[in-house]
């Protein structure tokens, strides 16, 4: 990996920095972020913008760029990455040190008096914006808004933005129409004395009109925005897909409908100048709805009186609720998966003894196996295949330069999902196609058991899932072992694989509380850097608990595993294991055994079906 | 309880809201806050103004009073308590219920158009009036201090400040000299680069002197302020109490010093005037440091932009973290009301019986016995000695009218503590005098799991409190069972009973980290309304926890019980712990057997040893 040259990148960027035809007065820095307009987390060519401009393409980094210096902030998955892929024209902030200054401090540091820092409105989302502004305004300096991103004015084979064809979900797919789901937004909108919602997270956009997208790499979401008014729908999207006959069927824009439901489409770029039309019609009292997350342009386009802003929208808290369509729809993405993965795994173990499977040689495996299902549209993010040290990096993707070659020495961590069109998956297993070391299972064991304590829990209605990272660590901890990641996000229905509110992390605490239909990760796991990793993920959905007693009425949650794929017994030291955890193994086996040996034998996958029997036997716990 | 009649006083202040000699315009709104000026959880009676104004004499409220209307802010516990202590001329607002108004909003929507509200600017934290202005300035109203209390203007039987001598503490007790402790708060004032460090919680001036005082109830503390600089020190302190030649000596008031460590003491009121001084002398970089809680007339004391405020201060944090002579004097404090208390259950095993021993005898009975060891000083906290369905009432503290006997047919709850010399202490016991219910045995049992479940429990340096919570609910939570309140706080060192920065509850986030040599309370309970209360407290110790591994080199932490009173086996049943927690019990009362029981022999109560001793027969697991 050599890096990339910038030398010539930045003196042209640093003449449009002080060019009157995109900035008003000359900005002495340049904010890049990592988002797009829509702070999505995965996004598309077109948005890498700071990858363009350093050569740094991890998915998280800030670069700023003064006349006399360039500076990447970035976080601890990243500092080797970044080191590596950019010139000696930068300067690697490494975020989470205590020396590193934030970017505000540095900015202040360096700048003569007086400064303009700039930035696109569009990419900065409003909080940040405020922060921001106000740390700079406080050392009398300026942010201001370019309009013009200058980055696009210097890429000149930046890549087309994406308008790829819209597929529509039919309510055997999502349970409500993109009209029900009008209806009760508006209500929300009503409760709150809200006459405007404006959706802005492209999943939202997505799962408000019950239409998928291929815009982005993973995540089956489309570049659209859309502003809903108490009688109005004006959905902002490009392009003629739009004029695709089941779309407009879909979405009803040939037919008479009342005009409350009437969907006026509009051009993606208009959005602006719509909204600030609304915001400057508007009377006393009447609010429009936006996420804190949306762009400081959108934001600024309501005027400030009239804005309500919330961490998460209506749009986000009932799209992580699913409904029976919904979850039954998982359930089968997850079944398919399972059977994908048996396939995969009987594969890996005939093979692996041959040294002939290198890390992408699985994943691409795994990815032909799950084409094979029914409804398959595409991975919903890239396979982490790692074998021996490379499963210690948290956020590996094998590459050419990395790929390693899989061996019955070493622990082989495997993490992939897949986007069905009734679900979404995202599963991890860890495997050893040899004979593991007494200290590889216990640690296994260790991890499983935080596993099990997390799925198996049982806590009250309005719990927040950041109440029950501890749980997952809880093995570790006594043995003074610990992860450095959360345990568990929220998870899609055919949609982004993790989405909000929800989680199990200790380090968010404005998780809104789970409820029974929510689906979530449960992911604990343990690495030793240059050994081995080891995680143990499912998908679960959290379900009303049975309970002995019902104190104040509240009602219980756990959870239900969706993700049906063998936990490798051979990793478990059955010792370690109290007698729950041990019946909670072999339930789960004969789940598996059940449900997905019923769709191999359907699928007339016998010797997936015979590898899935082998690895469900029962654990028998020595007393 | 009858209410008390405000007509009058609330005529009366009505009339000092527009009175020109308290106030420069009238005040169509005055807000009368629960607190004193050192933000403390227990007050003086001189500073219990919203109880005098409105009768409810809780522990939280905030009363506000306008031209029309008197309202009274309190939370969830003491909605009862205020309904009977306030007539007619209040309204009631129930924190935490749906429609109940914020204070900011209420006096948006009563208020006439561009009201003044005034405030107390002592007693209003800064970060409160910051909220309330703002929300205000907003609706186009003005929140403005008022110099002169306007409730201490109409009270006309106002007590005294109290003003008692005080007591030294020497290095037996502190183990770190008062000299020391300004070295090493001014050497984080260096790190900061904060030229003063105001102090303003009282318990942080006694601890950062070693000296203690009577001046609030429960809590050995005393009205002074301190502002330290980098070369003076000055106490703000009043009465001829600071004429003491021991407290003279102890603070080298008439000795040579360095200036450095010259203590200059000056009059309790002047310190708004010094603060003032020391603010218009400032030279540009030079920060001094508050608490983020101090009132609204000290912080606006120091220019904005000289301003360094955090949420705890350095003095919170070291004082936090106990040295060996402290924790050794923890340990002696412990021992100490442990032989109190077991003489205190002996005497109860035998009188209960009888029917002759109310809720309130067994509290002063508990306070007889402690009274009667070495370095006594007072009780730490008003005891909840609670009886059948008093027990559910978790803050309950028995007056004449509740006055309930215990008797062999009700749980038996007793939350207490007292101030020695050499320690705080805090402990509950839960206890049946005749034959509990198989019901109840389950309920005490979950709860015991709780208690040894983050008693027990091993978790990495750096981890905050709040993720321990969690372990404390897990067997309540398993069979739908559940209690509100947290789960443990932070502990003085004769010192107050809560203090900061650590504790161990699911409501806060930005609780410190926990260190060894900190100590909290581990206190789960459970609690059905009219019937009976539990709840299972000790207080612990962080200590350095022996681990397999070590992760990352972070070490590993534990918790050691500092409280040593036995737990009545009899409430427990003894199949639904594990193996582990059996073990946990019979060793925690071999100790208590070992190390109280060698105290009760040096004190000759042999009586209470028997007692000690068969409380303390181990348990025994059916296999």
């Amino acid at each position: 990996m050599s890096p990339k040259i910038t030398t010539e990148l930045l003196k042209q960027l640093r003449q449009v920095m002080k060019n009157p035809r995109y900035v008003q007065e000359p900005v002495q820095a340049y904010i890049v972020p990592s988002g797009d307009a829509h702070q999505s987390e995965y996004i598309a060519p077109c948005d890498c913008r700071r990858a363009f401009i350093s050569g740094f393409d991890g998915s998280a980094g800030t670069a700023i760029i003064t006349e006399q210096h360039a500076a990447m902030w970035t976080d601890g998955r990243y500092f080797l990455q970044a080191a590596h892929q950019m010139d000696s024209n930068w300067t690697l902030m490494k975020m989470g040190l205590k020396d590193t200054p934030t970017q505000e401090d540095w900015l202040v540091s360096v700048l003569p008096e007086g400064s303009k820092v700039g930035v696109d409105p569009f990419i900065i989302p409003a909080e940040q914006w405020k922060r921001m502004s106000k740390a700079l305004r406080s050392a009398g300096h300026d942010l201001v808004p370019v309009k013009e991103n200058l980055i696009d004015t210097i890429w000149t084979d930046c890549p087309q933005r994406p308008c790829k064809p819209l597929i529509t979900l039919d309510l055997s797919y999502t349970g409500v129409s993109w009209r029900d789901k009008i209806v009760a937004l508006r209500s929300k909108m009503a409760e709150r004395k809200v006459m405007w919602f404006v959706v802005t997270a492209l999943d939202e956009v997505a799962w408000l009109f019950n239409l998928r997208g291929f815009d982005v790499e993973y995540n089956p979401v489309f570049f659209a925005y859309a502003v809903i008014g108490m009688n109005t729908i004006r959905l902002f999207i490009d392009g003629d897909r739009i004029m695709d006959p089941a779309v407009r069927e879909h979405l009803q824009l040939d037919s008479t409908l009342e005009p409350e439901f009437k969907i006026q489409v509009m051009p993606y770029g208009s959005i602006l100048s719509e909204l600030q039309a609304v915001g400057a019609g508007l009377s006393p009292k009447e609010k429009v709805w936006l996420s804190d997350k949306a762009s400081y342009a959108l934001t600024e386009a309501i005027p400030k009186a009239y804005r309500y802003l919330t961490p998460y929208t209506p749009i986000c808290i009932a799209k992580a609720v699913k409904n029976t369509a919904e979850t039954e729809g998982m359930r089968r993405a997850h079944i398919k998966d399972a059977v994908a993965l048996c396939e995969l795994f009987n594969w890996l173990e005939k093979e692996v003894p041959k040294g002939t499977v290198t890390e992408i040689l699985a994943a691409d495996k795994a990815e032909e196996f799950r084409s094979q299902q029914k409804d398959f549209v595409e991975l919903s993010f890239a396979t982490i295949s790692s074998t021996g040290p490379n499963g210690a990096i948290i956020h590996y993707k094998p590459v050419p330069e990395t790929n390693r070659t899989l061996s019955v020495n070493e622990i082989y961590l495997l993490d992939s999902g897949a986007q069905y069109k009734d679900g979404t998956t995202d599963v991890t297993r860890t495997m050893h196609f040899g004979t593991p070391s007494a200290y590889e299972k216990e640690c296994f064991t260790y991890v499983l058991k935080g596993h099990i304590a997390v799925s198996a829990a049982i806590f009250p209605n309005g719990t927040k899932g950041h109440l029950l990272d501890s749980f997952a660590r809880s093995a570790l901890w006594d043995c003074g072992l610990d992860y450095l990641h959360g345990t568990g996000h929220g998870v899609g229905s055919f949609l982004n694989v993790h989405e909000g509110p929800c989680g199990i992390s200790y380090k968010t605490f404005a998780d809104e509380p789970l409820e029974a239909g929510m689906i979530v990760s449960d992911e604990p796991g343990y690495y030793e850097d240059g050994s081995f990793g080891i995680r143990i993920e499912n998908v679960v959905l959290v379900i009303p608990a049975e309970t002995k007693y019902n104190f104040k009425n509240r009602g219980s949650l756990t959870f239900e595993p969706l993700t049906l794929v063998p936990i490798q017994t051979k990793m478990i030291d059955v010792n370690l294991l109290t007698e729950k955890e041990c019946n909670w193994v072999n339930e789960y086996h004969q789940k598996c055994r059940e449900v997905v040996g019923a769709e191999l034998e359907r699928q007339g996958r016998h010797e997936a079906l015979g590898w899935l029997l082998r690895e469900t036997e029962p654990l028998a716990r020595v007393q």
